[in-house]
């Protein structure tokens, strides 16, 4: 008798995004006429860039002709691409990579939740509070968590509240933990580690011998050369991270499915017995018995991101989408409201107004601005009192948002 | 303390293709002027048609405009791909699927690797041997085996032997078993399941409460008409079955990467405490969680795929693997060999001369031919004894290795 996988059913509503869509569609059902603006989905506006179409364009016409066809893809990427990641992205950080530790994939959010497989189940999770929900939810949906609680925190898992205090950045525990997710720039408050802060979570692996997976999706929208974008500046971080990138938000990818994860050679799980096994070799074979590669004509056009014209191209859709940034959180502070991020990250993460729940704050912006937020409960219990507006979106939409919302809530 | 998942530790070697691989080139840097013919891996080597070109290059430059450009697809694909599915594929064999319960995917090894996350972890797994790599291995990395054992086969798994006998497509047994793996036209053997053979598998299913895992990938090379092509058509499949299918070798898709998986609506799994559950909920919920959609212009070509320069153009592609086909099945048993499958799919399963194991005769045809099989032991322990031979290459290659291993092993 065929039976279900039961920790399916712990798993809360989850992805606050289906409850924000009901929401918005019963407002625009019953205000047809409301012109709303979303910026509650982390979704990219602007085009793909030149570089990137003609690259697509050329790689098609050239799996048209027999000499220029290509089927199946090395199993962890092509050259052309893992070559353009270590001197784009590695080198000029002083990084040193070899091929077979990048691991070329169709998404980071894939990755950040295919990886827990190859750690054991009895594995305690850390993850910092608010959180992207997809680390939390793939370690329910494979059993090492109990039930969820009425503040929404599955047993089992270690919750680091990201708070003002703490600078949305916080410190590791004093207790171990063996797998802890890290992102930065932060999704959802849009916060930045700085180099002390994670050589504190470097050393606090090396520490208690866990495995940091650093998510570094949104690293192209540091905009301080100072800062680090890779955990691997931080000394010792080979022997205790992976690391995972995307070409979603650097390059517009969202519908183009392209990203990587690095994991070092010196990086090691050990058995019950004691024994030290590389994760990348586990990891190589999860990816080979699970996965048959990015398609050809995407890799190419991951390839051009890295080229002169599409790093040109991109880094001014990077800018497009800054700029945006700052204006919502310059336009928001202006009109009264307490705002963080938005600096080195595409999310504005704002206090909602007191009295108010997250959720209670989604709908007043909905109702007074036509304007969508996500609300910060949905990604844990210490994203309650805040909402996230998201910089992706046509500057005179971002603006005209700006406008609303300051005249709905003045004062 | 970072803990491995030591189940990745039973996993043998797995896929015999990184052995084929390590034996083809010690010979080939020993023999350095040896003409290797490959017809080992079941890799497409035509190149795309036009009309998928076409749509590809359509939708890059569509997504270089500001109206044109796709973020993240819907999750279970868009809907022009879903009804050409729809349309395209169960129509015409009088069957009728919501849209809700056909998920698009990047590959049918995916989907066949990640479908038994939704079960629950005791369930009793069955494959018919030889079998698909993946379906075991996927298993084994979850933790639903035991050790293997010096045959081949994993402690746990129920192994139905596909054999001369039984014309390599097994009844299904007294035993009862929770999820059975069925592949038709079976990869490696080449056999196809008639609607019997199917409408007993279902109707033992049925009585067991058992699901069917039914991998369709290489249903068009099915060349009668009166054959099944999804376990749809057979009555009562909806409450028993998931079935998978693949656009990379009907449409030369291995390196763009598309397939497809049906949930129907009516398919349960129970809970411990015995409700029943939609498999639907639970794999689209799997989906949400950890996957994020096939690039637009993917999805794209796979529509063209349907259209009408869509369909001739890959049906000429489908008969050329074909004719190939044919030719090796009917030049090896000109030359002696007892040969089977070639009739409905793209692969020829032949017997090795007595006296030799699976990799014997690989390395004989390697040294005496300059031919690369698949040695039949690589899928499984019914394998041995046999070689696989893929139609996938080019007319006049097919017919070179016909006339070398003619003149070979000839007497």
């Amino acid at each position: 008798m065929a039976r279900i996988n039961e920790h399916y059913r712990k798993l809360a509503a989850g992805y606050p995004f289906p409850e924000i869509g009901r929401r918005v569609k019963a407002f625009a059902e019953a205000n047809p006429k409301a012109d709303v603006i979303r910026l509650g989905i982390g979704d990219v506006t602007l085009p793909l860039a030149p570089a990137i179409v003609e690259a697509l364009q050329r790689a098609a016409a050239e799996m048209g002709t027999p000499a220029g066809m290509h089927g199946y893809a090395p199993e962890q990427g092509y050259d052309f691409l893992i070559d353009a990641i270590r001197e784009g992205d590695y080198a000029p950080r002083g990084i040193a990579l070899e091929r077979d530790e990048i691991f070329v994939s169709d998404g980071s959010k894939q990755d950040s939740g295919n990886i827990q497989e190859i750690f054991a189940q009895d594995q305690r999770i850390l993850v910092t509070d608010p959180v992207y929900p997809v680390y939390v939810d793939t370690n329910v949906m494979a059993g090492r968590t109990g039930a969820i609680d009425e503040r929404g925190c599955y047993a089992g898992i270690v919750y680091l509240p990201a708070t003002e205090a703490n600078g949305f950045v916080p410190d590791p525990p004093d207790a171990p933990a063996d797998v802890a997710y890290l992102c930065s720039p932060n999704n959802p408050t849009g916060a930045v580690a700085t180099r002390e802060q994670l050589a504190r979570w470097v050393a606090w692996a090396r520490a208690h011998d866990a495995v940091l997976i650093f998510d570094a999706a949104y690293d192209a929208y540091i905009q301080d050369p100072a800062l680090p974008r890779s955990i691997y500046e931080i000394e010792g971080a080979r022997a205790c991270a992976i690391e995972m990138r995307s070409y979603s938000k650097r390059a517009g990818f969202t519908g183009l499915r392209c990203a990587y994860t690095v994991v070092p050679r010196e990086l090691t799980g050990t058995t019950a017995a004691g024994e030290r096994v590389p994760l990348r070799e586990l990891w190589a074979r999860r990816v080979s018995t699970k996965f048959n590669g990015v398609p050809y004509p995407v890799q190419r056009a991951a390839e051009a991101v890295h080229g002169p014209e599409g790093r040109k191209q991109t880094a001014e859709q990077v800018a497009y989408y800054m700029e945006n940034a700052r204006r919502l959180r310059e336009g928001l502070r202006g009109a009264g409201f307490r705002v963080f991020g938005g600096e080195h990250a595409p999310y504005i993460w704002m206090r909602v107004p007191a009295g108010l729940t997250s959720w209670g704050f989604f709908d007043e912006l909905l109702a007074k601005a036509h304007v969508v937020g996500t609300p910060g409960a949905g990604f844990g219990p210490s994203g309650e009192g805040y909402l996230r507006l998201s910089a992706f979106n046509d500057r005179a939409r971002v603006d005209e948002a700006i406008e609303r919302i300051r005249r709905a809530f003045a004062g």
